[in-house]
């Protein structure tokens, strides 16, 4: 059972993280919710930013834990993390007028592709190892881990 | 790692399917909302049919993960598949007038229903074979895989 | 792949139950749809309580999960039954004007606030573990499976 701990603490941990950022934006909705009338665009603005995260949060949970599970689980909570940034500047900045009008509504693109691409990488080396025997996954999660600095560049 | 891998590669190759599908069907409800005005007949049903098929995403991904870890995940993943065609089907054909009262409300009923009873009977196969000590799972897994194949009657 | 499922039964059983508990909400208000004209307070009502069940349950999924691995699966199964009762009682007994304006837009908090526990003591104990030798895991499983009982305190 440690086995299976040592090779998804970083992801629970990410996860946790998430779900307290959930709680977090659930409490800003129910503070704006009580503290003035709703239908106001104060309320409107909150609540859609709410919806659009939760829309978003299996899928990237999804991903991630696939990612994770896939190839290696650093790059992958790191990926996280920084969606997770992304995510609370997306929630914090939210000045749309309408729900989905805002060029925000599919926010964390390049981060949701990096970890797509990660997991396309990790089951084609399964598979490399399967069939031909190679096994590349040391140098394939040395690249991950480098190229997933570049998530940082803005 | 490499066993986990082999246990749940076709698993994560239906869920990166998925994700592609959540993306495509978010930027068509981005799309219309770009070239249209909002509350317009069109924006509110292709919005409705993302929001339904949003809905369900969480039910279908823990149904089909449970059944590919509890049983085998060959017959989870074809029934995966068979998922995201009608719900891609759903999504393109979605005509109703308003949200909730189009008879897709519900889609793929069937083919949950038929992961749930995977899952049902993967979990009484390990009792059976942990209190009995007897394992039908390669009888289970061949009868299961024969019947996944009776989801594609329509 | 036996050992897999001994580790996991009983979050399948529970995350099956919530899986059907889902469909029967979604037939409330597919019912409530059809029975009635929609825009009715009755069906924003039910409509309502439905949304916000939906918007919590990934999280809920993933922090039972993420316990359920990390510590011990009894415990987090059992918070996990507790916390469908909560949402059933929420459901039922839904009785606000408006969406999000009830007291009882975040329910049962409590429970994922112990989750969220058992995955940081998992964690916790891990990494101890790790760097240092000690294993407190069964002590800790223990104090869990007896704190869990708490939960039944209203």
């Amino acid at each position: 059972m440690d086995i299976v701990v040592e090779n998804i603490y970083l992801l629970v941990i990410v996860t946790l993280i998430s779900v307290l950022q959930n709680a977090f934006f659930a409490l800003k909705v129910e503070k704006e919710c009580i503290s003035q009338n709703i239908r106001t665009p104060a309320f409107e603005r909150v609540s859609c930013a709410n919806r659009n995260c939760m829309d978003s949060y299996p899928t990237f949970l999804a991903v991630m834990w696939c990612a994770g599970l896939c190839l290696s689980q650093a790059p992958a909570a790191f990926a996280g993390i920084i969606y997770l940034v992304v995510r609370h500047k997306y929630f914090v900045g939210y000045m749309g007028q309408t729900c989905q009008s805002t060029p925000g509504y599919l926010f964390g693109k390049r981060i949701l592709f990096f970890l797509v691409l990660m997991c396309i990488v990790g089951i084609f080396n399964y598979l490399l190892m399967r069939y031909y025997g190679s096994n590349y996954k040391e140098y394939v999660e040395t690249i991950t881990s480098a190229s997933s600095a570049l998530l940082l560049i803005p």
